[in-house]
């Protein structure tokens, strides 16, 4: 196994090479841009650890690395046109930059060469891997409609919250795990194995992520912390908060979900008093920490060297360790 | 070979039997509502008729027929989305009746969709079919932004035209051919001339629709006379007039151009009559012919029975004699 910053470098050295026609410039201009925001990695690295894992080498699976890589950027595409975001990584998003018909064709491009990319695998593991990545983008999809389909609801569960998390985040990563594993000769049971590895650690890791904007160091937070707040967004946090308050504290909630133009700093730091009475802090951290105990207990069962499992051990405790 | 009715039975009967899930219903019913609205299912029957052509049976291809038809579908509601088309098919379009963020996501699910019904190609085949799938779509999304570049352009070329619908359009028919001959076993070779045929049949198709918007029968073409003028639709008819036209007929074409609202049948009757003059019908006429002549040379290169010649020749022929 390789150090992170080594798969990180393979990936990004891959995403780097890939060419885009010259023409039409409206169509692959924005699809260049968009890969060319950054972003983690986390996904195509995970493709080449658990191809290098079952297989000693993590080449076979760079293209599948790239092709997830590629999907994910899609998604964030396509998903900033529904939901009208302006900035992604600290740039115009490519509705703001062109406008939304160049995002939906651009989108829609990008979607296939993904595709294309995922079947550069060699002939004996293109079936089962354009298989589990056309079954990954469908959770995805379904996973971005319910969560449209939450926004109109104040009556949202949290085991819908986690279902359409679970679709919207944890399966491409957890696809992500099993394309890798697949290419690099896993057995079907150790693919399932790595995938449910990687879907546990998606729900870790977006819920975290709601912990975050409400706990997290606004030092190191990438984003301002409050956002999810300041946009009532039905995150982990404001389900059970309007799920456990009572009285008084239900009557505040509501108010300052109702409020218009609320000032900023007091909706925050009003939401955040309420989930702290409701010891919202600690369900998050409880589910958190549930969700990363099921991940590295699906590590255990597949069979992979340690020095394999320890890599995917050290990579979710970096991924829920982070602060931004 | 079958009868066109026989194939297009198989066609229908298989896309009447895609099973659509549940839920969530924003996503999956706008697919099953765009794939009701019918059609004349020509790319489908092209896929089994290739594939009947070199193996005795279209039944292996009747899946590949069915993710090209979601695939074509899939860009007619993206497409409606980009150009705000109200109606489709004499029904409200999917942005219409649901919403834009429907639109986008149940139309990226569809490709998916797609994508999934083209890998169930055997073993075999389904390197070569997925690749040629993939290169079909992405020659489609560049069709599409061309056209939509030309909205913005007063000197589109004849040749740029030509180019711009047969990314659009005709690369789709070529590919239906292509993907049935490849899973029939067709070598490479003959795959591609194959190819030929769809793309050069495609070619005269598009520039029939365009000839048919002027010279069509009210009663028996399904659109309204006279579309593609009213909306200054850059096609090749209107193309080659403003090339042509001189003195008079280009003060009088531009006229007509800039008009603002004006009258429907004046306007319509105007254009007309300046394609007449310029002898615009002949020259789309003689277009047509060159390019149906191209798709019938092709199939005399191809390695299939007589009859399934003759069947490819009466396809054709069928298409270029339709009123509507």
């Amino acid at each position: 196994m390789l150090k992170f910053e080594d798969y990180i470098g393979i990936a990004t050295q891959a995403i780097e090479s890939i060419k885009y026609p010259a023409r039409p410039g409206r169509l692959y201009e924005p699809i260049a841009y968009t890969m060319s925001l950054g972003g983690k990695r986390l996904r195509p690295v995970l493709t080449l650890m658990a191809c290098d894992a079952f297989s000693g080498s993590c080449k076979a699976a760079v293209d599948a690395a790239v092709g997830i890589e590629l999907y994910h950027n899609f998604t964030l595409l396509h998903d900033d046109v529904m939901d009208k975001a302006d900035m992604r990584r600290g740039k115009p998003t490519v509705h703001v930059k062109w406008n939304d018909n160049v995002a939906i064709l651009s989108g829609d491009a990008m979607l296939t060469m993904a595709s294309q990319y995922i079947a550069r695998t060699d002939n004996e593991h293109i079936k089962a891997v354009t298989e589990a990545f056309n079954a990954t983008a469908m959770g995805v999809y379904e996973g971005q409609q319910y969560d449209m389909d939450f926004e109109a609801r104040n009556d949202v569960s949290e085991d819908e919250y986690i279902e359409m998390i679970r679709l919207k985040t944890s399966v491409l990563i957890g696809g992500a795990c099993k394309i890798g594993a697949l290419i690099g000769n896993a057995s079907k049971e150790d693919a399932d194995s790595l995938y449910n590895f990687g879907e546990y650690l998606g729900l870790a890791f977006q819920l975290q992520d709601d912990w975050l904007d409400v706990y997290g160091n606004p030092e190191t937070f990438g984003k301002e912390i409050g956002g999810d707040i300041m946009n009532n967004k039905k995150t982990f946090m404001l389900i059970n908060a309007i799920a456990k308050a009572t009285g008084d504290d239900a009557l505040e909630l509501r108010r300052w979900l109702m409020a218009k133009a609320p000032d900023k700093s007091s909706k925050v730091a009003a939401v955040k008093a309420i989930y702290d009475k409701l010891g919202i802090d600690k369900l998050a951290e409880n589910a958190i920490q549930k969700y990363n105990d099921m991940a590295l207990a699906s590590i255990e069962k597949v069979n992979i060297s340690e020095e394999a499992k320890q890599s995917f051990r050290e990579f979710a405790n970096m991924l829920l360790h982070r602060d931004k």
